[in-house]
């Protein structure tokens, strides 16, 4: 007879590209009995039914928690603390809630207060994704090989961090614990400040009056073409990072443009020594991230692992 | 009886990415009867040989463009000046002299006040590149659909425009014509100033206290990735480039700092509506890209088309 499956029953909130990744990559690793999931638009539910996402959709996050022993919180991160409010009386003793937003401070904020004591949060973040959304974006080896940040509270329940560290991990992610405030502060730097200037250029570009908006298109492979692609990624969800990581995306912001008007004089003044060091100093780094295994030949995020066409 | 190449000795002045990319696409369809190559260091020019790039390297240009019908300046455009005053005294009355800058103006200022009256000038810049450098970079199909611009002076001799416009045509091109002026100003917000915040971002996050550089390596698949891509590019090419187009990078970047300071203020003060416009409105230029072509599934920049692993 088989192993018994991780999870009875996983309730998926919210089924965009990472909740259709996990199911996908739950289900191929059976690390849960029945999956389900919630969904507000119709249209979202009868496609996760189509694509086999969930043996279950439900259009109520409270009716779609029944019975679960794992609730995964993957909406835009606004909508947490409503669906908090909504699910947490009807949630069993001994649940598992966990998240996987981009976000973890704010977890503890609107989450956390909203659930009874008797369940257990273990909040996470798998630092992976496209500029892709929707169920019919998810494939099962997203994760693959990527990082998954928990940030469980100090007086976390143990058991409950080690099933959601043995749930990335069978889905093929490496598990990393630390403080919601350092995620926060980690992936201002690495996640969400990049998306902010890449989202700025394109606004900046389509704004120019002395360049046509078709110019910028057409010579966009000199490098613009690459901030477009991580500018194309879901509005909400980064509104949603931006307005619940305010502090640490405006400090590691504040950074990044003082240093960047220390290269502008540089560039003023003809400082090419300046400017050689840096885009000297910066290969390196690019080195580490290969060595690191954080770089793939899918430089595409996967798109070609999903075979989606482009 | 073979139709006569479109010239009959190439002179190669440099042979980084572009000058092999260039050597491979012209021996691919005959464009040049005979393809030479000069380079200053004894290892790149053994390189050119052994992969077939050139029937002969030297480490003169003086030497390299003796007989040379067409003189291409693939070098980085710092060297532009010197090779110039060099050459000029040695080119062949009708000789087509061209170059692969990143920037245009500066050619008219470094290069045509070295050229005899009987040569002609063809500024040039194929809009294509990835971020690895040297002879072993280049690849025959780095110009296909890739657009080739053409900055021709207004009383510059037709039928050498019209060869130029052929041989990039021949190697994939599409070719465009414009002023040197206008190239810069497009440039610099299509590549140059996407290449300087690109740097720019990866030198910040190596120079974090509250973040180690090992994180930003971890947890670089949010965004950071990418940028670490395009901060990999050669840095004395790119030098070269913020040096000789100083007012248009510097113009530019003001735009996208006074955008960039909206924005944090509307994150400071919670504006999710401007937020999600500006993140709306940066999915269209990037389906416009898509539709115009001028993305491909080789998202690596033709990484994968060299077959080279990463």
């Amino acid at each position: 007879m088989a192993e018994a499956p991780l999870f009875k029953r996983a309730a998926l909130i919210g089924i965009g590209l990472i909740g259709a990744s996990m199911a996908l990559a739950m289900r191929r690793s059976g690390l849960a009995g029945e999956i389900v999931c919630a969904a507000r638009s119709e249209k979202t539910r009868e496609t996760a039914l189509r694509l086999g996402l969930a043996d279950a959709a439900f259009a109520s996050p409270r009716d779609a928690v029944k019975g679960a022993d794992l609730v995964v919180l993957a909406t835009p991160i606004g909508a947490f603390a409503q669906i908090a409010e909504e699910i947490g009386p009807v949630l069993e003793a001994g649940t598992v809630v966990t998240d996987v937003g981009s976000v973890k401070g704010m977890v503890f904020r609107d989450v956390a207060p909203h659930l009874p004591l008797n369940v257990h949060l273990v909040p996470g973040h798998p630092v992976a994704g496209t500029e892709h959304s929707g169920p019919e974006a998810g494939f099962a080896e997203l994760f693959e090989n990527r990082w998954c940040i928990l940030t469980p509270a100090e007086d976390a329940d143990q058991a409950a961090v080690d099933r959601i560290s043995a749930l990335w991990t069978a889905m093929g992610a490496k598990v990393e614990l630390m403080s919601a405030q350092h995620h926060d502060l980690v992936l201002a730097i690495t996640s969400h400040v990049p998306h902010l200037i890449a989202y700025n250029i394109v606004g900046t570009a389509s704004d120019l009056e002395t360049v046509t908006q078709s110019e910028v298109i057409k010579y966009s492979a000199g490098g613009f073409r690459d901030f477009t692609r991580i500018a194309a990624s879901d509005p909400t969800m980064w509104r949603d990072v931006f307005l619940n990581n305010r502090d640490a995306v405006i400090e590691m912001l504040g950074r990044f443009v003082e240093d960047l008007i220390a290269l502008q004089r540089a560039i003023r003044w003809g400082e090419g020594d300046t400017l050689f060091d840096l885009f000297t100093k910066t290969r390196a780094i690019r080195r580490s991230i290969i060595d690191a295994g954080q770089e793939t030949q899918a430089t595409d995020f996967g798109r070609r692992a999903k075979g989606s066409a482009e």
